[in-house]
């Protein structure tokens, strides 16, 4: 039995991988430019077998390789449609992959779960079976798992929780085709586009009048500093994401809530503002479930990838 | 190996019980009055060893018993409270009903995921492998499952769908504490008060002013008759029921939805309110999910019990 395993995190501009120990220990993390469409698995494929002749290793010293995809993945390792890495058709990453590795077991989630699995084994919920992950960046992804499984359903869009609902009616167009999506009112995006729509209808004096191109930090900045119209918005933020949990909570009851993605950066002040809403909306017995910042940042995938490679938490 | 089950619905009033074969064919059938508190187990235990030996059988011929209980269940079998049935405190059911049986494995889950295991292994669900019920009766409760599995939460509170939020502001108090939950407004009370509220406050003229007490299935009725304050009762009974499963179907994405429970007779009006509001709120790639009404009424939780003990679902 292999005591390696790859954790390989594809985005659509680079695909980052992770060679590492079955226990978890890094052993070097590399990153190709993701060719995108048909080409993209053999160059992934080829990334691995070269790093482990490298290494003096072959594929028979592979456990398994563990993939997160962008787009929605069956429990058959296949991934319905990849909108960014010019897959417009389904993929059957699992097998294809394999079959390019001379048959070693490959795993294949979505990229929103993977950074959850990731931060299960060996970052911020270290030790937990069942957590739920957001990560708040451009967009708004989730991972879902519970009894340290993955729960991708059953066409893939399991934990698709930026497309819960924040706004049932006159919510904004959401990438999705709906509108009012939990993404529209809570990405770094979302963000910004209700702070400058504040800036243009409310009264209330702002620092945020003086910055150029507004981005999510800022808003963020300005709140720690006191700025008020900046504390309406993160307030919101905090009702949305506080409602989206207590609503997960009474659905699958996690032993913890992790946030992360570039807007977890604003630290504590989410948190706080989440925590406010989540207490109030949230199912008596789940009102203490803890809330945690992400500690893996961009090695989240790989290390997700990793975990499912060693059938840790799959 | 033993070759028969029981499934046992544990109730506030009795405790129903079927005999089974581990193929799922029904031996027999009886209940007995709940004695809540201490005495609930054992006397519930005597009636299933009475049950053997008349028919000629002892505990050696069990595969095992499941069992639905009125309140959150966590992992190891144990029910944190029991308000109904005179249980102040946690109760280990699984390690002390499986004691009073010598040693008969025990499986226990909420009542309300028993009856969806029960929809999936028998009825309106059969050969499904997740699916998310929605019990509306006098209260609403909820049964998740995932692969096969029942979500129970890491303290028992998954599958609470009666307590996700429906209204986050001046909603009506509900049992558990909070305001505004699904419950408030989609079970049977829920209707009948909200029929009541539009009947004072409403100009819309209606047959419904002439029922004396007023239940939900005169409310149906009255929509099936073309009465318009009624159809407005079943829109908004159709709007947050649509709107709770859009959400449900983002976080595990089942297979499909079952309705069951009291309110669930009206039928297809109910499953076509429900589907207006779900179109509109569901993630693209879930739109589809087909919604089904229970077929297995009173005998869900015996036959979810039965599929429990059968490691069927679990």
């Amino acid at each position: 039995m292999g005591k390696y395993v790859f954790g390989v995190d594809i985005g659509g501009m680079t695909i980052k991988l992770g060679l590492f120990t079955t226990d978890g220990e890094l052993v070097e993390k590399f990153a190709i430019p993701t060719n995108s469409g048909e080409q993209l698995l053999p160059s992934a494929a080829k990334a691995m077998i070269d790093k482990l002749t490298e290494k003096g290793l072959t594929t028979t010293d592979l456990l398994g390789v563990g993939v997160g995809v962008p787009g929605p993945v069956n429990e058959d390792g296949v991934v319905l449609i990849g909108v960014n890495i010019g897959w417009p058709e389904p993929v059957a990453v699992s097998d294809n992959l394999s079959a390019l590795l001379d048959g070693t077991a490959v795993y294949v989630t979505n990229d929103a779960n993977i950074a959850a699995v990731g931060e299960m084994w060996l970052g911020a919920a270290k030790g937990v079976n069942s957590a739920i992950m957001f990560t708040l960046g451009t967009g708004v992804g989730g991972g879902v798992i519970v009894n340290g499984e993955v729960i991708n359903g059953c066409n893939g869009s399991g934990g698709e929780i930026g497309h819960l609902v924040a706004i049932t009616e006159g919510g904004v167009q959401c990438g999705c085709g709906k509108t009012g999506c939990l993404e529209t009112v809570t990405s770094a995006t979302g963000i910004v586009r209700m702070t400058k729509e504040l800036l243009a209808t409310s009264d209330t004096s702002s620092s945020l009048h003086q910055v150029q191109a507004i981005e999510a930090k800022d808003v963020f900045d300005a709140a720690k500093a006191g700025d008020e119209l900046a504390l309406v918005v993160v307030d919101r933020v905090g009702f949305y994401l506080g409602l989206a949990a207590a609503n997960l909570a009474a659905t699958t009851n996690p032993e913890i809530f992790i946030f992360g993605g570039g807007v977890s950066y604003a630290g504590e002040i989410l948190l706080t503002a989440i925590r406010k809403y989540y207490v109030q909306f949230a199912f008596p017995s789940v009102k203490e479930t803890p809330f945690v910042l992400a500690s893996l940042g961009n090695d989240a995938g790989i290390i997700g990838g990793a975990s499912l490679a060693t059938g840790g938490l799959r």
